[in-house]
């Protein structure tokens, strides 16, 4: 399949000679006729990876190429991670695009297993990192919409609810191979938060109580232990596993959702979790954003409804999937059983309530994790005012611990909305 | 490995034949010497396999063979079932039996997965199956201990309580393999005695209506989805999956837990519930079989106190072995965070309460898949007087729905013990 015998880390400089190696790859950018006009540039910003653009500029082409190191980037050697990341990425990508029929995920043109390389398509300009273009203030009028539609199709089509019990099981079989994957989730997200280590850091000195008290917090870390034990134990469906706002490109009319190399079957609100919680993080960053051009107030009032938005968009389009396919192949809720229109609401309505609470159980983890923990949102970072950045964190942080406490509480997303406005 | 090259179902004769082939085997029994002493005896009365008692009489030694063929034996070749059973019922025996130093589990000899047969110690008599020594009115003194010890030693050491992630994830995805056998599962308990199939049966005419009143149950049907998610989704531990009480080899000092043929990570709950809703099972039939000479009101009582001991004794030595084990490789409680005596009160108290309602919910529909569904108990069935065996069963069957519907309203075995005496 590929053009190197073993793995070798790339560089711009070698990346061109990999491509050679790889018909498949320098058909599309007509290499060999025009050497010159091809460019590499490396562009990975993401936590992980290394990832060139590739492009022939005399035809006007251009692909991805992502590369998994056996260690995380932007730690270095030091922290070891597998680079069989990228044989699940590739899967994820792949099934996520069938699903999705393309809309929302890059295609993959080639995989290299040796390598841990994958080419995939390069999303243009205007495409730009979701998380930068909540920092810029911009609105993205489709993304409640496609993001809805992404999650509802990925997590139904491949739970009990579409899924014969012999397929969903040789399907979790395959990705419990990323083991290593989930346990490095297991760890920033439910461990370190609520323990010291060498990791953490926050905006000290104005976090260390903020951060210390969510350490003694015995009720907290109580809750803590039920959404770690689902996020272990639970194959509900195949879950992209880092679904947060830099994980999406976007522009005006499209979103791709990138970088599934922590896919596994785990619980569904992990996923919705991760986009409502960093949507809510860019919520409580906003006040960091404000400059005398913009109050963001108008901005604020377009991420709460993007929130609600998502979910109820999510909301219909999951039981409307369900209700298509409920003579299927799902074994979950069999017709025959589940016979009468009263029954099929009272499941569907507690089905989904779960779900909703599951999703704002890991959503209010996964904010906390970005406040205390080792990996930080651009979304704080960026305000350059350390007391100014430690206050929206402070009340994101606070938020989160209700959230995570109280989320059986809420009924519907409306009340979540209500409740950050009021917060 | 094996003495035939491919699959064939095995009788009295070719047994024989077989061992002659498996050096292992023919040497335990002093094959070649004294042919003529050599006996083979089916006597597989189970609902799956063929079982061979092979000995030796003139050295008095015997072992059992056993051999899964591809279709369920008390049904017929017309309901197929894979006869790769046999290799997850030898991994889960020696799994059992090194987590249990072999005292619950028979040790098996010889693994042949080409001919889908297991070797393994013959359990002597007067190891009778428990169910026939429930039947029989036989009290055993040491069943409650010794169920408890098996059912806190196989969960907790295949749970993420002992093992780390990874650990965890590549059993999970072994046993993935077994899914033939979690459908026939789900089919059997969390489907057919809620709609109409072949296969059901109950004492026609008394329980017609019972039968027909459990299809229209709203509630019911409701709660049983639940527990099949987590049957189908959860993967908590090594679970036996059908540890019913002729899975279960029993004399005065001796337990020994055979038939894991369904085993997969699947809800503890699922194997405890199975016990103890076959004891309440057991405990409903007893009316059934009162005569002149025993009443069998002290019988009932035993009963009552064994299901009371096992679960408190699973309680007590699960908790021991959280406690002993908590500073090791298990990643669901990381010592660092549960770090005070009172939180990890809060969080074992929460595990065992859930896992109670888990074991009361499972066991309940294992209750009434046994009156209503495809396979029956001898426990009722050997009740001759049809009004009577109705009666005894009805009564189990109502006690169930209750047990299922409110499972979370009970705090405490003797609750339930309180229920059943009072029902």
């Amino acid at each position: 399949m590929g053009a190197f015998l073993e793995f070798r880390p790339l560089d711009e400089g070698s990346v061109i000679e990999y491509i050679k190696g790889v018909p498949a790859l320098s058909s599309k950018l007509a290499l060999g006729k025009n050497e010159e006009d091809i460019t590499v540039k490396e562009v990975g910003d993401g936590n992980l990876n290394f990832v060139y653009i590739v492009s022939n500029n005399s035809v006007g082409y251009s692909f991805v190429i992502k590369q998994a190191l056996p260690y995380i980037r932007c730690i270095g050697e030091s922290w070891a991670l597998t680079k069989e990341r990228a044989y699940y990425e590739s899967e994820a990508l792949k099934e996520q695009g069938a699903i999705t029929k393309g809309q929302h995920v890059p295609q993959v043109y080639h995989y290299d297993h040796t390598m841990s390389l994958i080419a995939m398509r390069y999303l243009e300009p205007p495409h730009i990192i979701l998380r930068k273009g909540l920092i810029a203030g911009i609105e993205y009028p489709l993304l409640a919409h496609h993001m809805a539609h992404f999650m509802a199709h990925t997590l139904f089509f491949t739970s009990l609810l579409f899924r014969s019990t012999t397929h969903h099981k040789r399907h979790v079989a395959k990705f419990c191979g990323n083991a290593a994957m989930c346990r490095h989730t297991e760890q920033v997200v439910f461990s370190d938060p609520y323990q010291i280590s060498q990791y953490n850091h926050w905006t000290s000195p104005y976090l260390d109580h903020d951060a210390e008290v969510l350490r003694h917090d015995n009720l907290l870390k109580l809750e803590v232990a039920d959404l770690k034990s689902k996020f272990c134990e639970r194959a509900q469906a195949l879950i992209h596993g880092d679904l947060h706002t830099s994980s999406v490109m976007v522009t005006h009319d499209s979103t791709q959702v990138i970088d599934p190399e922590f896919a596994f079957y785990g619980p569904m609100g992990f996923d919705i979790g991760a986009f409502l919680g960093n949507l809510i993080l860019a919520y409580f960053s906003q006040d960091g954003h404000v400059d005398q051009l913009n109050d963001r107030k108008s901005y604020k009032e377009w991420i709460l409804k993007t929130i609600e938005d998502t979910w109820n968009l999510f909301y219909n389009k999951f039981i409307a999937l369900w209700d298509e396919h409920k003579d299927g192949a799902g074994e979950a809720y069999l017709s025959a059983i589940y016979d009468n229109p009263e029954l099929q609401l009272l499941v569907q309505k507690r089905y989904m309530t779960d779900l909703f609470h599951d999703s704002l159980g890991f959503g209010a983890a996964k904010m906390i994790r970005r406040i205390v923990g080792v990996a930080h949102v651009e979304d704080f970072e960026s305000i350059t005012d350390a007391v100014k950045r430690a206050n929206c964190e402070r009340r994101a942080l606070d938020f989160a611990k209700t959230l995570l406490k109280d989320r059986k509480k809420f009924e519907g997303i409306t009340e979540i909305v209500s409740a950050i406005q009021e917060f």
